[in-house]
């Protein structure tokens, strides 16, 4: 039988949530690094399988190809403790893999491959100062979410919502964000890194 | 009975995406215009509906509120013709919504806000010129997905994805990205004007 194949880079959060999950659900695949600066290959190696040409890309064990870390979160924690089953909670899942799409990964991800990842100079310092000041807004709304005493993002459960939140904001230094000043999501951080089957992004 | 309310802005695509879809599916509800320069009274507003702060942001009529386009879109289409019930069909849908909200979105609106919308200088025109360089791959991936006669993204039948994908592809221009190249989206999106109850983004 033929199993899952992950198109994978190691660097990428958007990866790392994938590889998470699998870790935390116990689900075998096979993974194939895939390089984020050098990507001459990518239209022969994922031109059929997703038209965007990015990582994670996966192929199921029938063939069929799924794209994008939002999708594969929620098809497979479809039935697992991960998405409650609720529709209302579902939603609210939705919410935060979205609202990480736009306020998270888009400026913290971003900014952090130009400064640490890309060889290539930033096309602005002010570029990156506006992709940071947005990080920084993000972070202030996971904060203020977590305050009040929430241990985790939706319905107070460990939730694909929490490892999407978690993907790039801890990686935040590295696109020259400091988390000192927001402690209530350093503190769910920590608690996050303590779940079973943890594995850190370099794992 | 309460009707739901939507705090919304005109010119935003992630609003009109929810305007369109309320509208095609006969929803009523309450419609408060939200500005998208002076945000000073958004915290008043909806600190309490939505951490983020964005429109758009829905109150239910049970008085709960739910935030970001990708998740309205899938709570509302559920159980609709506007997204299959089957599993991998759905998440392809998830794919496409995750796609426009980092390729379409966080590129083509961005870059459209600053050159259109915007009274502040933006950062840098270098800045400008990466995220139409990013949207225009957006662009790409579009015309490569509807290549070799696709009708539609997801399944051959008209879905949320369609919806979501057309928000901000639509007002590209507005962008300083030019459509021309792109004419399987442009017949695509002649299509999606064509559908029972469309309305458009200023309607």
């Amino acid at each position: 039988m033929c199993r899952m194949k992950l198109y994978s880079a190691q660097l990428s959060g958007n990866c790392y949530k994938v590889r998470l999950l699998f870790a935390q659900l116990g689900l075998e695949y096979e993974l194939e690094e895939v390089g984020v600066i050098d990507r001459s290959n990518r239209p022969e190696l994922l031109g059929a399988l997703n038209p965007a040409l990015r990582v994670p890309t996966l192929v199921l064990d029938d063939g069929r190809s799924l794209a994008e870390s939002p999708a594969i979160l929620q098809y497979f924690a479809e039935d697992t403790p991960l998405l409650p089953e609720d529709k209302f909670t579902r939603a609210q899942v939705a919410q935060w893999l979205s609202f990480e799409q736009y306020e998270i990964e888009a400026r913290i991800g971003l900014a952090r491959f130009l400064l640490e990842i890309s060889p290539v100079e930033p096309p602005s310092m002010g570029f990156v100062t506006y992709l940071q000041q947005g990080g920084r807004t993000g972070l202030e709304a996971m904060e203020a979410h977590l305050g009040g005493g929430r241990t985790w993002f939706v319905d107070d459960t460990y939730t694909i919502a929490d490892i999407a939140l978690y993907g790039y904001s801890h990686v935040a230094p590295g696109a020259g964000i400091e988390l000192d000043p927001y402690p209530n999501v350093l503190a769910w951080q920590q608690r996050f890194r303590e779940q079973p089957g943890h594995i850190g992004m370099m794992d």
